[in-house]
């Protein structure tokens, strides 16, 4: 039960630990027998994210199975408070799989914002810039098979062909991380500031996290998300 | 199922994540349709420990919780790459209960180890160790008592009344941490530098690994606890 | 040119690496030749903080010396992202320096917040627990150093001793830090909530902080210490 | 005086914190007015480095400017464990540079090892790769500029566009380390086993750090990268 992302990625669960009972089991040895003046998980939970108290959302864990463009792969990566590991391009061979924008994905260069995207583009122009895309990735892949065949030759080393790929060809990676880390993950990555092709995977991780953690996720959309930090001048 | 550790502390698992075929599962993810050289699952997990391979064994999470004498809880805390929830002393009022060395462990300061231990403590000797420590201790708690008790007055803060208690009063915590982190404190505290107090710990932790992934913990003896680390001078 | 804190503690900076021109350094390099919409270094630092974009902050590093009590330490030493090298009491003696709080901090547990202080205690009150402090603290110290004495004795190994010790006896360490988890240990321990014993330390670093790192200091004034986070319910 | 490295690379210090004294100051301060068994500080040095005390090493930080093919940031970036501002394609335009092996080092697959390389490609085949190897990147570079061009048109999303480009298109960033990480990352990347051209990035970052800490490099050489690991079994 994969969740499709993109034109040929995904993102599956591959095990948990821990739910918000948990996330209010390690606040409560905080507290012993000293008084419960927040009884309900609920109410727990949302104390414990509008006082930003992270450590005991760090005692869930979640691991995924994600497959991946390797543009996207590289804004993901940065986030280090995880435990990866991906596919070997040295010790295997790339799957002729690239990421092409859907028509209506195709953006211009935004002129109000120097790192987004603006109106979509349309007729010639988003024709062109597909057949680039698609030609040099089949282009691309075509040498990358030519030059790591063995047929007649001696075959270069898997570990350099690849340099010839473009960036929108797939990967994949087990990722591994504790939920105040992948909440992070995703104020930053389903963020409108975010790239369209990360922000789509984040989404899909916050379906996954709104079903395992209710509380967490709503308390997180409430006043991470959909909150407002003011400065003290604002104020 | 606790398991007992020192005069009152234990060890107990509250949740696991993953095992030895999720190492194996994390690190073939790498391998993709490469030959794959290694196919068995313990010649695979000892080969990736052979060469430091440590990534698939993070894919692996243990949650614990830990009742442990304060002084050994701050030789613990010292390592970084794991998630704590500790019972809050300012929140919550502590447990009267003190770490006291069986005799055996009573040992003198070792004469040829400046971090060590020498020969245990006997006669006279021992019998005042063993006073002071524990009337002392009962001094300290009562007079703790006494601070916070707002009985005919006022109640000292708790987070200041519990500074006049010594540091082999117990706490606990719920520690959580990947089983490469964890077999690296194991590595640390299992060893025989490591003071007795925190050894107990570690080796009842050992007990834990050695049944949840018994082809990592077998490869982790063999090639970082009964290992050798030679020098280049020495080879 | 130590920074005292409290009765016996310190603050003294031993390096640095950085300052507000190389956070600008750093941010620049992701805008390579785009244009440049916030050119002036104290614009860019607000625009970073504000927007969360914290990596160019790890560009900057500080070294301190502190030296502080033990429960305090504890407290401290959650913060992971950080080096440390501490005093070891298993290899060295430790002083008779143990924290007494002035007369003006001696409150007593708050009716309101179970994690707090309320009012100053006062009179007899007052009196008896800073002689309880003193005097276990003072008897503590000498059946200390009467257990480790070797003279015609063995003398107990000082592992062992120390845990006679009260968590009012101070330590020392050296803690290197980025700039980014500087201000995120700052935020939580320069606040209210945090104890007031541990706050002082913080606001010592504060005004470090703002003689390194101005801008940066100020951007985080506004934004973090003084700022507001309104839930989207709220909004 | 940046270290050339690749065709198009380079490491440039701009940068340090502490040296080899820096971490005998930390080591010591755990020694405090102990027995100073180890006195000079090349031998404290080697001291800590056999026994794996590796936190005194991390008193010692280092900043570089790096410019680099995408392949090789790759496989950089998975050390979590460093600070990194890296040059942004969504916000700026790549420069039309590509890493091309030099003909000695275009190797074919490794029949033994499926991680490596073998022998040198020769003859035609070394031409076939080279010419689809800077073709292909030329193309896609010509397709690139034309996609994001806004003559006559609306102009591709830059963030967008550079998915187009091949994995041997160098990037740049600062990567900011503490000295017992960067010696983890010299211990495998400058090892056999890492691919070549990450490997003389980290050959370069060996000399630097033989200047700055010659101490600390001489034992790191001695113990982790000359020396050897024996299991029990072994022994
Ligand atoms: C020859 C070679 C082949 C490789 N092949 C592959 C491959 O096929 N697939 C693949 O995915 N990777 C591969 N790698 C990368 C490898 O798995 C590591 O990601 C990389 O070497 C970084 O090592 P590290 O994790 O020890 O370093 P760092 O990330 O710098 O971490 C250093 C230490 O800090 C701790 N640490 C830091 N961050 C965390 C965290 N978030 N959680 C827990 N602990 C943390 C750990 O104790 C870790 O050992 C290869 C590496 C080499 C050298
Ligand atoms: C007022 C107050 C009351 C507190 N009460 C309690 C209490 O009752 N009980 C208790 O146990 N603690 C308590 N704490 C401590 C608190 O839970 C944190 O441990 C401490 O504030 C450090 O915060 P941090 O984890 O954000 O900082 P750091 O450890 O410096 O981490 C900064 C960030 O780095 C990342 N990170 C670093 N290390 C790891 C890792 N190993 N795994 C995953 N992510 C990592 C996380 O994103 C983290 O947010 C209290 C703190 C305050 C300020
Ligand atoms: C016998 C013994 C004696 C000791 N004596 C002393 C002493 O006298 N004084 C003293 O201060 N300590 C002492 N220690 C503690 C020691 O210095 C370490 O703090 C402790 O062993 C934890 O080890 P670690 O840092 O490798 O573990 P972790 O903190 O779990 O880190 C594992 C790895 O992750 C990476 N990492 C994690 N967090 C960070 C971070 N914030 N920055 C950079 N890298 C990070 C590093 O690569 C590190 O090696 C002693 C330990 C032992 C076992
Ligand atoms: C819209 C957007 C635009 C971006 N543009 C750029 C760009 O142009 N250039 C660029 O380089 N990056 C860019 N980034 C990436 C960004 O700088 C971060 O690397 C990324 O968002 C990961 O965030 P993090 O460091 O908070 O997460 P994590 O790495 O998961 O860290 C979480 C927290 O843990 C602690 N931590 C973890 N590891 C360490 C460590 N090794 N040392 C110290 N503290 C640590 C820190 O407190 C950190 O805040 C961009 C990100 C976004 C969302």
């Amino acid at each position: 039960t994969a969740l499709p992302v993109l034109d040929h990625g995904f993102v599956r669960v591959v095990d948990y630990m821990g739910d918000d009972a948990a996330i209010c089991q390690a606040a409560r040895v905080s507290y012993g027998r000293g008084t419960k003046s927040v009884s309900n998980d609920e109410g727990l939970i949302r104390y414990l994210m509008r006082h930003w108290h992270s450590t005991p959302f760090e005692m869930c864990e979640i691991k995924l199975h994600v497959k991946l463009p390797i543009f996207v792969a590289r804004q993901w990566i940065r986030h280090r408070t995880a435990n990866v590991n991906e596919y070997s391009a040295r010790y295997s061979i790339l799957d002729r799989e690239f990421y092409t924008p859907a028509p209506e994905h195709l953006a211009a260069q935004s002129v109000v914002n120097n790192q987004g995207r603006g109106e979509t583009l349309s007729g010639e122009e988003a024709e062109r810039v597909l057949r680039y895309l698609r030609d040099d990735a089949m282009r691309a892949y075509d040498h990358y098979e030519e030059m790591i065949s063995t047929e007649g030759q001696q075959g270069l080393a898997r570990e350099l062909a690849r340099m010839n790929l473009p960036a929108n060809i797939y990967t994949q990676w087990y990722w591994k991380v504790d939920l105040h880390n992948l909440l992070h993950f995703l104020r930053l990555r389903a963020d409108a500031h975010a790239q369209y092709e990360i922000r789509v995977y984040a989404d899909a991780i916050c379906e996954v996290v709104r079903d395992w953690v209710p509380f967490a996720f709503r308390a997180f959309e409430d006043y991470r998300m959909g909150g407002a930090q003011l400065s003290a001048t604002a104020l």
